[in-house]
């Protein structure tokens, strides 16, 4: 018979150890800022009840979801009851309304697992993918200062990652409606239309987007007047502060006021300035957003379009509770931003996947090498041993071939002397020491 | 309308930000001491294609599969071409064949990720799952002494978790072939049948087993001789040497000349003797196994049953590729573990969800409380908030209620004098400091 050809599906992530140890620290790295800034962290299955995922209305990404079915109920022919998660925001409102009572209010929580979307197989775009997403929920009222917390907490975690230098656009929902309305769009319907077309700016330019207002019944002066407005980029703080204040004093005033107070919290914070602006034309295109809205890019690298994006939304769980939920968040998608830093070269470190290697020339060196090796693992190494003696050569190719830096080599003398060789595998270079040394010779990974 | 009752589907896995927290410690911890011990990282998706998961043999867990589908399959009532994985065993398989070129062998891996399986609903089963797994394969041949590099390493990780006293009992495939064929039972198929019987020893007691054994065409008399050598479990590392030095001049003597290698080795490494033994009932129902297999059992709680478990396998990836793969592994039901001890009041340690949380009396003392949590973060602190003023004793209770040992407070005069009262909700004792000093009065939880 001849073997199945091993494959995975289009669109899944699947790394190579050296890359996934990468991978895995940028992920810590994340949840550790996470946590720094008091988020604290919840996982939800991956499988929740159809019912529960999937809303009346609908939209986009509902369509993509992934049903979910035992064999036994698969031969039974049932409508599937269950669906993997497709976003983690919806599992987040069904728990937040679960466990409303045993939890603390304002609840700050971090969640870092994979969602899952039948997208049509295509490059760059994930059926199973990372997501990392903070939230900060409230019962009745959140104040927007949470706003910055948000925007501050995303900024320390961008910056921990080293994938060079970002700016988080915010703007207000409010504060485009309120322009809309300057433009005579009144009807709060037209409203979302219409902002759903500003979304697309970055992507299609200002021509096209203005033909869409104009089609949707602006006039071209209005439609001229918005799009300046809407090309607002602020480069300070105070830059910032000021054309809010200018703003405040209009129909998109809210909006304004709101977002002055979310700058001022930022510089409390100790965000730096070149970190955040104003932009007025970041929209974000779901409905689901009534404040605050963010959006990231990597300054040198805008072709990479936004790495982390959210907003502020009225009510969580209305379809689960009636407790009134407003909350803020911001979602960094791990996945997409790992394979594109990777394939744009911008992974900017090296992570070691192990410490060390203890080589063996020779079987009567075994209880010796493994006694080096449990020193190394008492010092906190990672270090992989050679249980079979084997060629030298060899065995220091292999250590090198896995990212592995610094090999332990024993040639029979080492033992007898209670020392032991430590070749640095990147420098070329190799020492002699007492065994109760050979820990500091090495720098970990 | 009313709302959608928030809930998910039995036998999932969702707990509260304290329990959460302390399951990722213990899953950090596992994962650390795997790779102390040399082995790297890998995930797999959770969707694999059906065709890949699924073999023509179809085990037992093969039934519990979950399928998946699209809407766009599922309306088209075609049959599903995507599954969940039930174990990591698979994967690895796909995995090695897949990227066979590009691993380094011996290819030591651990995965630790969430398994599916279409179980009946009941206590203590779950149908979503954490494994943590760790294997070593190779190609054409992988020496015995990584059987005891496996079970040393589980020594070391079931140690760091603190979870008590714990025996790793090992046992030998062809060692118990070896018995069964001195009791007559020649073909190897009706061995592995009375194996599975053997491995219900724990559960059913030796009459019942005698029973079967007989039932199978074995004499009363070998029967009895038979659950004799099953009885047999040792005390120390010579006992087992000795009791396997006995064992290896009859026909179970290649099983047995294995062992004592992994003895020896299980020394070298360090291993303490009262951590492991001999047990010959230890069986494994899998016919998969085909050489060292392990149970784990804590000595104060044996009612747990096995808390991890494993083996040595002929072959990994038969079915995906010609290159012929040995390998040895041993599974820790994390999920399954981690609320049996939650159960049993075992859980060892608290672990903090947070360290501090900075409270606001006034709205004029924000930018100070943000100044204070800053300072703390730039500590490596986790660090709450509050944002909008509120009643001091509300802040206080709600921080202890959610497990925040410490609450650094400004009453107005810290923020004049530069200083900060720093309370130990703890110990119920408050001190005021300067604020430079405020890092060193927090213990890290």
């Amino acid at each position: 018979m001849s073997p199945t050809k091993p494959r995975t599906m289009p669109g899944v992530m699947e790394l190579l150890p050296r890359e996934q140890e990468l991978h895995r620290d940028l992920m810590r790295r994340i949840q550790e800022g996470f946590a720094r800034f008091g988020f604290v962290p919840i996982e939800t299955p991956a499988i929740e009840l159809s019912e529960i995922l999937l809303t009346k209305t609908g939209g986009e990404t509902e369509r993509q979801v992934y049903f979910v079915q035992s064999a036994g109920q698969l031969e039974k022919g049932s409508d599937p009851e269950l669906a993997l998660r497709f976003d983690l925001t919806v599992p987040l409102a069904r728990y937040v309304a679960e466990h409303e009572h045993d939890l603390v209010f304002p609840f700050r929580r971090y969640q870092i697992q994979r969602v899952y979307r039948g997208e049509r197989a295509q490059r760059g775009r994930f059926r199973e993918f990372y997501q990392c997403d903070i939230d900060i929920i409230d019962r009745d009222e959140l104040s927007v200062r949470h706003d910055a917390e948000i925007a501050a907490t995303a900024a320390s975690v961008l910056h921990d990652i080293e994938i060079g230098a970002f700016t988080i656009r915010i703007n207000h929902r409010q504060l485009l409606r309120g322009l809309l309305e300057q433009a005579g769009v009144a009807d709060v319907s037209s409203q979302s239309d219409l902002i759903r077309h500003i979304d697309k700016l970055d992507k299609i330019g200002p021509q096209k987007v203005a033909s869409f207002l104009i089609d949707g019944g602006m006039s071209p002066a209005a439609a001229e007047t918005l799009l300046r407005h809407t090309a607002t980029r602020t480069t300070s703080h105070d830059e910032g502060l000021a054309v809010l204040g200018d703003l405040a004093d209009g129909p998109a005033g809210g909006g304004a006021e709101s977002l002055m107070e979310v700058f001022r919290v930022l510089a409390d914070l100790g965000v730096p300035e070149d970190r955040y602006c104003l932009d007025l034309s970041v929209a974000r295109g779901l409905d689901y957003y009534t404040g605050t809205v963010y959006e990231t890019v990597l300054d040198d690298h805008p072709e990479l379009g936004s790495i982390s994006g959210g907003g502020r939304y009225d009510d969580l769980a209305g379809q689960y509770t009636n407790t009134h939920l407003p909350g803020v968040g911001i979602s960094i998608g791990l996945t997409r931003l790992f394979f594109q830093l990777r394939d744009a070269g911008l992974l900017p470190y090296e992570r070691a996947v192990l410490d060390a290697v203890v080589t063996l020339m020779d079987d009567d060196g075994l209880s010796y090498a493994l006694e080096v090796a449990s020193l190394l693992r008492a010092g906190g190494l990672r270090v992989e041993t050679h249980m079979e003696p084997g060629k030298i050569g060899k065995q220091l190719r292999n250590a090198d071939r896995a990212g592995i830096r610094y090999a332990l080599i024993d040639g029979g003398q080492e033992r007898t002397d209670h020392t032991i060789t430590v070749r640095d595998l990147v420098e070329g270079t190799q020492d002699t020491v007492p065994l109760e040394k050979a820990l500091a010779k090495i720098d970990k990974g």
